[in-house]
């Protein structure tokens, strides 16, 4: 599969792409089924929600688990992504499963995850590229993520406001505190919302969300809906932006430190007996 | 205003109705400014959230403020609304104006109005009308109603579920301790989900949602947006069903003991000098 140049134009325009039923539903079968596999095991990449019970994300999902292992691989992600990073060899910077249960609160605050990768993990530029896979429906009632389109152009945005930047030394530490880490204030999504927009990327199981690390994103809970709702998010990153060192290098399985190229599989990988 | 026989069928069917742009923008603003003066003023019906200082909700807003005293008269409203009560004379059971500002975590989990209309306040059957005006854009969002068409044909549900049901009575207290009051379980809304789906009825500043009382009903929290949403939800009832006596009745500004009929004032009347 490889992307057109309009949808190659699209994604330099807005920062994002959506692909439509990418897998089929017997591919999604497999991945959805190894996803509920994975959250019964014990590893450290393993996140629970404050509950100590549900499962709120599962780091290095491709290195646990064959299916994810192969699913990073896949050609219908591998090539578009190669043509999105100007036809360099790729590496896999990260690979977590997110999940969003039905009834649960779980959200993710505006942010520009180029912030983890450029600041945390030393990418010399933010020229890496996310794949999203749908493991489930995503509508517009299960905390489907939102973009503001457009606002990549931006380049790394300081989650700190001019405003708050000039309030004293205490002040600006409470603020912080009350953030995650990277998270945009208030006042700067305003500002953003207004020059950009907000979508709502949704499609069935099994549609890809192709976007750009420097892309603000974030999703609402999905507090009201019975839907669940489990992505597999993929960092890839080219082989000429390789990371330099940093102070305190996040884990293997949140930044991996594997640089070798990789190779794409076949077309029909995710089908084959494990 | 009238509406047509298509719509009557619609809203017969689905439990609801949309009128876009059912008031002008200058109608809107005198609304809006209104609103805003309120929130300002202190009286019994005025809620505000856990923080003590961001109002959740104003009870009674045609008691205290001229304009919406007309708004509830107003013939956009009243004229349909006698429509769907099939011709009867109507009058007002409560008004209140319901915030959800920006980026606030203020949520209404799902319920059916006529729970509190005829288990608290006495009604004889749930043959009343809601109607709700945006005092802002409604968008995807802001937090919109959402809403699962048809479900007004369930009559009252039982917001406890069978299975609830046969639990010993220590766990029953608990569950409903755990829940607003008339709140449906999250096995409830799963099957009523199943049924009827979900919609989220959305539109400019100014239009209006007709709607069931049974027809059940919630609404996520702001908490991504930069956009407030602020509604003014007036109930009426035919003046057919009223309320007969109940033990520990509701406070006049949330559920009226006034049961005189109203007339509809002028088209004009919200442009009105005070």
């Amino acid at each position: 599969m490889q992307l057109t140049s309009e949808e190659l134009k699209t994604y330099d325009l807005q920062g994002y792409l959506l692909l439509p039923n990418c897998f089929a539903p017997g591919e999604v079968e497999v991945m959805r089924a190894e996803a509920s596999a994975l959250c019964l095991q014990d590893f450290a990449g393993k996140i629970l929600k404050r509950d100590g019970k549900t499962v709120r994300m599962i780091h290095g999902a491709h290195l646990e688990n064959k299916v994810f292992h192969r699913l990073v691989r896949h050609p219908k992600l591998v090539k578009p992504i190669m043509q999105l990073l100007g036809d360099s060899a790729v590496y896999i910077h990260r690979c977590s499963l997110n999940f969003k249960p039905a009834f649960e609160d779980t959200m993710w605050s505006w942010h520009q995850d180029s912030s983890y990768f450029c600041k945390n993990d030393g990418m010399p530029t933010d020229q890496a590229a996310i794949a999203i896979v749908f493991l489930d429906e995503v509508n517009e009632f299960n905390g489907p993520t939102l973009v503001m389109p457009g606002s990549h152009k931006e380049g790394l945005i300081n989650p700190i406001t001019e405003e708050e930047e000039s309030l004293a030394i205490e002040e600006k530490q409470y603020l912080k505190s009350r953030r995650t880490q990277y998270m945009l204030s208030r006042p700067t999504v305003t500002k953003l919302v207004e020059k950009y927009g907000i979508v709502a990327p949704k499609g069935p199981a099994g549609s890809v969300l192709l976007f750009h690390p420097s892309c603000v994103h974030g999703s609402a809970a999905n507090i009201m809906s019975p839907f669940n709702r489990t992505i597999a998010v993929i960092a890839y990153n080219s082989v000429e932006n390789i990371p330099v060192a940093v102070e305190n290098p996040r884990p293997e399985y949140v930044a991996s430190r594997d640089y070798r190229p990789i190779e794409p599989l076949s077309e029909d990988v995710l089908l084959q007996a494990v």
